[in-house]
């Protein structure tokens, strides 16, 4: 079993939002892990890639996780705080937990869910922060398009 | 200019629930129409036939209509009321008009979408009924599945 820290999944997310900043795309990524630590799927926004609206970080772990029995056990960890789009999918499908790199940029859904009885942890981190406000000081039309603004 | 009713826009979904049921998934469609009547996208759920949880009718349908620059004169069908996954990208989207073909078997968020002020136009459909509620009675846990139970 590999338990890991709060800090090593997000990292996974990281790396994810870097991989679509390298892409020319929204630097948003998410990450699914079971109880144990194991990573079960992991995404990036492709919004710009692959003109693909529907894809944030999010529902590209989700998607990439494949069926699930459950999802009380999983963990899913974002770069940012999600959208409502996207705090729909953990309330309907009852993640355990939330793990959100940052909430300073975008809030989301994030009360709503606890107030939903799922735990939300807040990272508080200067890199996703720094990666994200990067992108939208040179694409606000992207970011603005991507949250529906 | 071609105005459509919302029968005739709710058809296109009921088409997409149909296509969905032959295939042996869950039978639940979605589209979307400009305030014209211009069908922008049309999907089904493909829970089963892609072992992709991602893919609700509302989300299909939201992917093949490609990247707009607003939602708010854009109109959601869907052959059932929206999940929280579904609801929440509504929701954030800020989609001016949803039609949702039946909420008997199941409610989502149309209260709280309504409570967003969005309007939501209940059809009261038998055939979206009867249709989801002959799958549900044969696949029972592929229907649990798919709400997160």
């Amino acid at each position: 079993m590999k338990y890991l820290t709060n800090e090593e999944m997000l990292n996974a997310a990281i790396w994810e939002a870097k991989m679509g900043h390298a892409e020319g795309g929204v630097p948003i990524g998410g990450a699914i892990f079971d109880s144990e630590g194991n990573l079960l799927g992991a995404g990036h926004n492709r919004r710009v890639q692959e003109n693909d609206p529907s894809i944030h970080g999010e529902t590209d772990a989700f998607r990439k996780a494949g069926r699930q029995k459950t999802y009380r056990d999983k963990i899913l960890v974002t770069t940012l705080a999600p959208c409502w789009y996207c705090s729909g999918l953990i309330k309907q499908f009852k993640f355990g937990k939330v793990i959100v790199g940052e909430s300073v940029t975008f809030q989301g859904g994030v009360e709503w869910l606890r107030e939903s009885g799922i735990e939300v942890i807040d990272m508080h981190s200067k890199e996703c922060i720094d990666l994200l406000q990067d992108f939208i000081h040179h694409h606000p039309e992207i970011w603005n398009e991507d949250i529906g603004e």
